[in-house]
């Protein structure tokens, strides 16, 4: 009765779904406390103050024709400038109103942006391990997604690599800075040097590249990390950008992109990007949460609370003897299977109820991921279990 | 720059900027209150009261990291079965909350279960005239739209027409009920042929037809008329509901669709379904909103204000001889032009500030939309001014 493009998803998720009952047994029979689930990347930290207080401001003051009410499906004009203006002052940046989209999440802003640009067969290049519904995304309008291998030793882009999967039918690269599933923030040098390439590439093939930077961990950055702005070091840089994660609104669905006129062809790309998200369904970004965000352009959630999990956890884990990265964003850290087969040591984990994702997951078997979006308690009680569990290993 | 997919919606849609700006050039030039604008359907009456109240209620209340957080992709569990069993009280069906999904309003609704059924070359029927969009979601996943022509003297659907439009290749019907831009509700005489027709066909050809019926004008019924609940009557029916209209909540894109137990593979359906709503890239519908509404499942907006709209556009338009079925639901007619060609109306109405929009739009020339979602005082201004514009046509 379904389609039969649907039906690989449906196949798909019954294992995506036999995991989180095998964690919700595990709660079950023997616990909340003695479950160690790293497998969710859901923020824990609740929203700053400030968001409930805006919320409840403008449910008394705003009127509500407005509040709730329809607007041009690019999302209110007053928000889009605030927002605008914030960028501009953090990142020396020169956008207005009109070159930001106001979108359901990151999720639809990339949607949007594919829609705007993808034709049947054009490639979009990637760099693993990746977030795997970027394929979703690309299929979703017969785009093909072209993975470039990862560089383990860093987990930086494999930029030699990179070069070399260009052609006339790429059409974008997604990046993703601060880093699921890595938590690696790519340098300015990395950055640097990507954008060289494209400029070559696009000179060299006649062609416009779009790289598209899938930025939800921008906030989420440690120990004092710079996050390099993309559109400050490429001109057909486009910006996805979501809340969930720096004001822990991730069931809200609220974030935009941004289209700079510096992007080649940037009027059409914006016109086609706010008529996307009107046809894709989306309509316009949520009403009352756009005019709460902004009010909240200054804000974020504690993040010395995600820091003080990170130290902790990578300590801990390297102290058992696991290798991993050290992150510098986001909530994740990747860290080597010690067998060549992660999904074994996945299972291997299990026995000690420690629930983690595979590589594989992430186009990057022999490593598994651990999103440490969890409590502190859950960090310091795991590490004794990690050390029984690196016991199979010795 | 942008797809070759994307260039005709650009280039179309500079034609209803066009009008858009040609409507604000107008109320800088003579003022709001000389410009008689039906050209647009947004609810012009607030949310009823217990809408802000839950909202600040449930921001004072309710932990933050539920109230703003991720759920499962088909919504809160709560809230659907709130919503279902506020449906089974008032139709006497039978759903419980794993037959609805949480949508990004009814727009994206229909985007979900269209994703999940159709592959391309797929046929999807509806009755002109009808909502243009219909035509771009069904494009969305490669499917094709079949319009049946219209039955201008009942704006019912013409069921005779209908029959023959359907093969082994349709897969979908869409309906829409109470019906823009007609405003007519189809009668339970209409819903029943229609889906004898649907069980014969099915039988026939060996294959499933869904309808789908699109209701965000529902709770806009006037006359004490009633709006037949479909599944009632054809086991294959997919329901899309929005809060836009009911709540006047249209920017805060809150809905639902209903997969019922008695849909031919509803288990797998509601499964693509809810992935499709992952893929889209909406994720879930709006968190904070979905419990708002679930609080306010009792409540609709002012429908007395738009009854008297409606009374006395309809009475007004008749006595300046034009013609039009009384609508009994929604917030709009559908008036016949006086000329064959109705864009010369259309015009020719502009010159006197009024703003109408082409039947051409809804596939159904010959005839304009108003939508009398409008203040009561441009109702009774535009009267005398329709008036003028009449002459032309004496």
């Amino acid at each position: 009765m379904i389609s039969n493009r649907m039906k690989p998803f449906v196949a798909n998720n019954s294992a995506v779904r036999a995991m989180f009952e095998e964690g919700n047994r595990l709660r079950a029979q023997f616990g909340d406390e003695n479950v160690y689930d790293f497998s969710l990347g859901n923020p824990n930290v609740p929203a700053p103050k400030e968001v409930n207080e805006a919320i409840i401001r403008l449910a008394q003051e705003e009127d509500p024709v407005v509040l709730h009410g329809y607007m041009n499906n690019a999302g209110f004009e007053d928000v889009r400038a605030k927002i605008a203006a914030s960028i501009n002052k953090r990142f020396g940046t020169d956008f207005a109103a009109r070159n930001l989209i106001m979108t359901v999440g990151a999720a639809s802003g990339l949607n949007i942006l594919l829609k705007a640009i993808l034709d049947p067969g054009d490639e979009v290049i990637t760099f693993a391990p990746y977030f795997v519904e970027y394929g979703n995304y690309v299929a979703n309008y017969d785009g093909k997604i072209i993975p470039v291998e990862p560089d383990t030793a860093t987990f930086q882009p494999n930029l030699d690599a990179f070069a070399d999967k260009i052609n006339g039918r790429t059409k974008a690269v997604i990046v993703n800075t601060p880093h699921n599933p890595t938590g690696v923030v790519y340098s300015e040098e990395t950055i640097k040097r990507l954008a060289e390439i494209l400029e070559t590439k696009q000179k060299e093939l006649g062609t416009v590249i779009y790289l598209i930077s899938d930025e939800p961990y921008r906030e989420l950055a440690y120990d004092g990390v710079e996050v390099p702005y993309l559109t400050k070091y490429y001109d057909n840089t486009l910006v996805g950008y979501s809340y969930s994660k720096s004001l822990s609104l991730p069931g809200e669905r609220i974030g935009y992109v941004v289209i700079p006129d510096e992007a080649d062809g940037a009027e059409e790309l914006i016109e086609a990007a706010t008529i996307a998200n009107r046809i894709n369904g989306s309509v316009n970004a949520p009403s009352l949460i756009q005019k709460v965000i902004a009010e909240c352009l200054d804000c974020t959630v504690d993040l010395e609370f995600y820091d003080r999990n990170r130290r902790t956890l990578y300590e801990g884990l390297k102290d058992v003897g696991l290798e991993c990265i050290k992150p510098q964003g986001a909530f994740y850290l990747f860290v080597k299977s010690p067998v060549p087969d992660e999904k074994e040591f996945v299972a291997e984990a299990k026995k000690h109820h420690i629930l983690l994702v595979p590589g594989s997951s992430f186009a990057c078997p022999g490593y598994v991921r651990l999103a440490y979006c969890v409590s502190y308690e859950t960090i310091v009680n795991s590490l004794p279990v990690f050390a029984e569990l690196m016991k199979t290993y010795k």
